[in-house]
């Protein structure tokens, strides 16, 4: 009998060899044997070819449930290539966690923006949302986690099968099994506490935020190559230092794999060609205030060592390798960033964490099936607005102008001032269309960014949330009430909470202030626009 | 040698055997026989076909120049059907003369809108501009003048060959021969003054203005027919009459023929099918609005018998017949119309004149062609306006209403507020949406009804322009200065000069108005709009 398996998320081919297949789908392996993370056979649809493994889980009939055991000891494989490695060629793809981890050197490699060699999602932004993919897709949040301490299993209750889920890799299987283990200092420590609407981080007792300016070229190796440094003004310091994207890029990546159930503000859309270009160079500038903005919002990643690094470290090469090397060889990622959280005295009930998480995996699901709609609108209307707007308004302007030019060649006196006051009408429909033309960067573009923003977040939830499930089902599974394992449960649930709320009181502020803001500039629109057209009115009162 | 001809005037096949010839082209004619007012030849293109006689002129050589004068002698004989006629059948077409002059009876005829048997210019006003062709069409301007005396032949100056050039038909030609004569009374004396800028008609001592009613619908023949009627109030008598299309229609024939250098503006267009839907009701009423605007804000036709017959009489069938007998008997149209003109004592300049009715020429095709182009821009931008720009605005607002919907599923307290600031927002745009397809019914149409009209008086002037100039250029041929020639072509070109200065004015007036009455509207939108967006804006004040 052929063996199966059962596809657990949507994967799309993408390069020749390669199949689709689909969440739920049963699909026929030619062989039990991986290559780097990827299996052989046939989809439902009879098409024969490579993918994930990952994707998906080997279905193993009764009589061949002994052998089950023999999956359990399945070891941790290379992950299979993920969509952004997957289009570059095979030693870039491979180098990606050594240069993500970076040597003390690194800084002075060629390592550009443009280098395939950094690992963060890209395009996220502007793919379709493709929900379980994202949920599922290896890789995603700092690949970086793999190498933890998976070894030790002293644990009463059984492993994961898939050794890929985010809840394994995130170090919250390990944390829960009581397989982690660090010296966790007094400042290390990160507090949940009981707030009005359940576990919150609490709250930020330094809160400060950042400016980002304008950023400079700059050029090195004579000129030979070039790249832009943004200034960073933290209003705790108020000493500016400058970064360049990679910058960005490796705390990032520190971000991700210290944090496992905190959404790490996605980064601006990398872009390899053209980015010295105004516009990207305006649009990456606006997506780094966003993050910047949500970053010092943060209670925990605002005050988190290698930001503050980030932020504080001067022209000094010596001291900024240091804190370099000291992040890349934090010991407290992952699982054992668990270690470092104090909850509430009261431990939080199981049932009604189940539901509240389960109502913002649908919220959340939602929420980013609509944005997709509203960006889609906006976009769409912004280019009307620059492109069928401002054409019309402007054709209208011209005819008026055609109106009065007509009438020029009359030359009776008294109508004169008419022939000017028609000419200006035409004149102040023209800076009409222009004005529709400019306005979409004051009103709508700053919706789009917030969306993008927002986009990201949503697209870290899947996995923070799966984080949370994988621990419930665990802790469900166990055969005894472990005191500890349901201490450690909670843990992870005041944790994902506190990340929720904190979610929601960003969104609820970010939205308002966004919308209150679109709305004041159409507004100043409107306005400007009605003050033209009274200033063109005047002028057939004159001459008459 | 074939014989060639001419051609005076575009003219377009509209039906087989016809075909199409231009300005100044050379025509081959296969005979010289006219049928019914058609030559058969061959035009420039090799086509060969019937064409109106009185579009060509017939080129004979300086060998055969004496049998020139057999020219002269040609009869008047039944005009090349019009363009209106054309697409009748043959008998209702020959009846039109009949109709338009109309016996005692014909008001309780079936003598309705959708007749085909009333002879005013039809789609007249959405034709594009053929300037040469408005100036020809022979029967455009009232064909019931070629009734008049054109039998007397006493002038020293020679007739015109065409004998259907509007110079002939409007009586112009027989007036400047002398060969008018009436009985002219004190009362219907029209004064043409010196004024600030030339020539122009005697202020109306008594103005007055009259109001159209709605519509209302009329049935007769137990409901068999139904027709609409105005009630008409002018201020001068403040007492309602009724009146059907038909009879603005009736009117407005026998203005034509009365008055030969006059614009009497066009009724609006007729519609045989639908015409009781509310919206062409509407816009037809808005057309006899501007129609009543003219024909009382002219110092001439506002006073003249015919038009006071029609505003006073009421439902008295006697007194209505008796004035409708006496105006088409009137005997004071045509040729005779400038028997009852008065000029200033001082004539005029014919090198003046000439110059001034040039400019005017170009003037007024510089306009024809350009209010084409304003009307064609404001009915697309109009049409903008109610489908693109109301599409975009409600997409906007369905995608801020979808965003609502997403925040709703997420419960918490703080959250509700602004939840329902973006659903109102959403219905905002959905609002304004509704407005953008709304406005241009008040702020575009009556543009387009103003440039209606006025593509109807452009396309009299060049029928004036032709009658002065036919009279200039007989003076100018004139071999010995005949004073009382000279008299009557000062009375044409005053009479010519008077109504050019009206239009002038007139058309300042209405523009200036109507471009004020766009703005403020315009105005009033655009703070419509910002009235509602504060108001939304207001809403992410409430419940924070």
């Amino acid at each position: 009998m052929a063996l199966k398996a059962r596809v657990l998320y949507d994967f799309n081919s993408e390069n020749p060899g390669e199949i689709s297949i689909r969440e739920n789908e049963l699909v026929t392996l030619f062989s039990e044997e991986e290559l780097e993370g990827w299996l052989e056979g046939e989809n439902s649809r009879g098409e024969a070819g490579l993918f994930p493994a990952s994707y998906v889980e080997i279905i193993r009939d009764h009589i061949t449930a002994s052998s089950n055991n023999g999956l359990s000891s399945l070891k941790v494989k290379a992950l299979p290539p993920t969509h952004s490695q997957r289009g570059l060629g095979a030693g870039s793809g491979g180098d990606s966690f050594h240069t993500s981890q970076g040597s003390d050197d690194d800084w002075d490699d060629e390592w550009d923006d443009s280098s395939p060699a950094t690992d963060v999602p890209q395009g996220l932004s502007s793919a379709p949302p493709l929900y379980p993919v994202t949920t599922s897709l290896p890789g995603r949040r700092g690949s970086a986690q793999q190498h933890q301490q998976q070894a030790k299993s002293s644990a009463t209750v059984g492993r994961n099968l898939n050794r890929f889920s985010t809840f394994v890799k995130s170090g919250g299987e390990a944390f829960l099994l009581g397989e982690a283990s660090a010296c966790v200092r007094d400042g290390d420590r990160i507090c949940v506490v009981m707030g009005k609407h359940g576990p919150e981080w609490q709250e930020d007792p330094y809160p400060f935020t950042c400016t980002i300016d304008d950023p400079t070229k700059q050029t090195k190796f004579k000129g030979m190559k070039s790249y832009m440094s943004y200034g960073l003004t933290p209003t705790h310091t108020n000493v500016q230092v400058n970064r360049r994207y990679k910058h960005f890029d490796w705390l990032y990546a520190r971000l991700v794999e210290r944090f496992p159930v905190i959404s790490v503000p996605h980064l601006p859309e990398k872009q390899a060609t053209g980015r010295f270009e105004e516009d990207f160079i305006s649009k990456r500038r606006k997506g780094l205030i966003w993050w910047m903005n949500h970053m010092t919002s943060h209670p925990v990643l605002a005050h988190c060592d290698v930001f503050q690094h980030f932020l504080t470290c001067g022209a000094d090469e010596k001291a900024w390798k240091q804190g370099k090397r000291k992040a890349e060889r934090d010991e407290l990622v992952g699982a054992n960033f668990f270690l470092t959280i104090s909850t509430p005295d009261v431990p939080l009930d199981l049932q009604e964490v189940e539901s509240k998480i389960e109502g913002f995996k649908t919220f959340t699901k939602r929420m980013d099936e609509n944005i997709v709609v509203v960006n889609t609108t906006i976009n769409e209307f912004a280019r009307k607005q620059m492109a069928g707007f401002k054409k019309e308004y402007q054709k209208v302007g011209q005819s008026f102008k055609l109106l009065a030019q007509a009438f020029e060649m009359d030359q009776q006196a008294y109508s004169g001032g008419l022939n000017k006051a028609i000419a200006y009408t035409g004149e102040t429909y023209e800076a009409i269309g222009e004005h529709f033309a400019e306005q979409p960067r004051h009103d709508l573009d700053p919706i789009s960014d917030l969306l993008d923003l927002y986009r990201g977040h949503l697209a870290n939830f899947p996995d923070i949330i799966h984080v949370q499930k994988g621990a419930l089902t665990k802790v469900k599974d166990c055969p005894k009430q472990e005191g500890e394992l349901h201490n450690r449960c909670n843990i992870i649930s005041c944790a994902t909470l506190a990340e929720i709320q904190h979610f929601h009181r960003t969104r609820v502020r970010d939205f308002r202030s966004q919308m209150q803001h679109h709305l004041r500039q159409q507004i100043g629109f409107f306005q400007k626009i009605t003050a033209k057209l009274e200033d063109a009115l005047q002028r057939y009162d004159e001459d008459q």
